[in-house]
């Protein structure tokens, strides 16, 4: 089937804004005007407003040659939605500016949208506005996520006590194991007509890079549960450079249990297969976007009724430092050697 | 004296975030969380939350060898707080998202801090959050502003009413000419060492593309006049396509008048030194980021009192169009020829 290819200048700015935002719905109260004005207009009269944003860039973050645009649009959305659960909180609305180069068509950004769209559905957010314009080379995604909280269940960094239990959602390292498996790939494919790429009994690791999901269900198990994290992240860079954060924020130490870090079976045999450490993989990988937080030790028995929630550690007194404790009962001190753009940068230089 | 140059990768993305928002000061009540957390935390109990977002591009939208990082760090800012007074708005809140390509050091990141943060002083707003990365090629700026107005002020663009009155603030077809004149002499001064460029008389058109400001004190002094407009934007891509705006929005025409059409006396000169003409300039210019607003006829003698405001025509039925009547009596059809960088490339392509 021939696909459709409108040049985007033959629409121009105000046409492709006008086809992108074409029958947007409104699912939230607090949205009182979207897409439109000089604004989008909401109302929080109740709650607290929490706000977070972040750029992609193509290259940097993103490459085409594997990534599917509607793949992205969705993750570009769901990494905002996590950052506002990060906070306890509801993503209600998102606005999203793109700089496009020529190379890319209507369809194309249609296609992007369709999966930020697809992202708002499922997660219950209003697209209300945006930018765009044309970039000179590649495609750059900014998008900004505001969402709610009660004033009394915002959660912050900096309120994790030295007797809390550490708990984390899901499992970790997916993410990393499968863009690892997708750039294999893609250096095998180079210059092969009809390359099929190998990723049988791996289909996990490609979708937790491909199109993450942000953990609504475990704010709202925690609020079903009557539990209010003492402090808590979402994990992009990395459950060690996270835990990092967290410790310095609240000026606590920790130590996490090797043995109790969530790994999928598909994590592990990848890094079998790479040669590469799982544990070190499972620490440092990032984009893994599950919720790291901390809780009270009397919340045990209620955090142990959470599907998918795993106690891996305690905080300790600040001075005790930050630690991994190993299967055979050594400490090695956590690095932040997280996923870092502009660090990534030097490695990636000629 | 020598500059100092330090490379971004020697801070890393914590590091140079650390740095450039380091003792950044927080003056909004509104403002419970800033920089240094998933999410910054707003409150806005008794007010319209008002967002809204940019995306700058290099070598689209801005030309680093003719604005010094300073000034445009300060222009990404106040341009966004525009958008914020369009809505009879104040802004409170601004995330900050940077790309930054490696020929970028510390010290150009901070210099176009000093702008962002020095337009957040002046307008009373705090820097809240952002994100920091890389790019392959030139600077991306992102910037979201959030603002409130109270419920009963908020101004969409939808509200004109057949008889109103239209009005713009200051003078138009400034920062137009100002770009002009920094690109005729960009080329003059190609291969040139040494060279001085001729900008005696027309530092106000330098002034206005490198350093606009936003109108606060109009948003100031319809409120102590008591006036609500029943329509406003501000205007960014030229009179015409703005006025087409508000017009297609609230379902009316209109007629405004050659000859009420604010122009300072340098963009006259230079019209006529660039062999330009001078209506269209001020009509299509764009980059004025003056307000263009209607307000009911019984609003015509408080009007008045507002220093800088000009009433250029009326509202019609829509049936009678969007003209422009020219001194000899002659009526033009207003077109949307506005600055669009989407259309742009189109001219400016090979």
């Amino acid at each position: 089937m021939e696909q459709k290819s409108t040049e985007i200048s033959t629409l121009g700015e105000f046409g492709l804004i006008d086809r992108l935002t074409k029958d947007l719905p409104i699912v939230n109260k607090s949205t009182l005007r979207g897409v439109g004005d000089d604004c989008a207009v909401m109302s929080y009269p109740d709650t607290e407003v929490l706000v977070s944003t972040d750029l992609l860039v193509e290259g940097i973050h993103f490459d085409l040659t594997y990534v599917p645009l509607k793949h992205l649009g969705y993750k570009a959305a769901v990494v905002n939605f996590s950052d506002i659960y990060a906070m306890n909180g509801h993503p209600r609305q998102i606005t999203v500016s793109l700089a496009i180069s020529r190379r890319f068509t209507v369809e194309h950004i249609e296609e992007l949208y369709s999966g930020i769209r697809l992202a708002c559905e499922i997660y219950g957010v209003d697209l209300v506005g945006g930018d765009t314009t044309t970039s000179r080379s590649g495609l750059v995604i900014s998008i900004t996520a505001i969402g709610d909280a009660p004033k009394d269940r915002v959660v912050y960094r900096t309120g994790a006590k030295d007797t809390d239990l550490i708990c984390v959602s899901g499992d970790l390292g997916a993410a990393y194991m499968g863009l690892q498996l997708l750039e294999r790939e893609r250096i095998a494919s180079a210059g092969q007509k009809d390359f099929q790429p190998q990723f049988a009994g791996k289909e996990y690791l490609i979708e937790r890079q491909l199109k993450p999901e942000a953990r609504r269900d475990i704010i709202e198990n925690l609020e079903k549960e009557g539990i209010v994290p003492t402090s808590m992240m979402d994990i992009s860079d990395g459950l060690s450079s996270e835990l990092m954060h967290i410790c310095k924020d609240s000026e606590v130490g920790c130590r996490v249990y090797e043995d109790r870090i969530p790994i999928d079976y598909q994590t592990a045999v990848m890094a079998e297969e790479l040669n590469m450490n799982l544990v070190t993989a499972a620490m440092n990988g990032g984009e893994d976007y599950e919720l790291l937080f901390t809780v009270p030790l009397h919340c045990h028995e209620a955090i142990k009724k959470i599907p998918g929630v795993k106690v891996i550690g305690h905080c300790t007194k600040p001075e005790l430092g930050t630690y991994l404790v190993t299967r055979d009962g050594a400490e090695l001190q956590l690095r932040a050697q997280g996923w870092n753009p502009l660090a990534a940068e030097e490695t990636s230089a000629q």
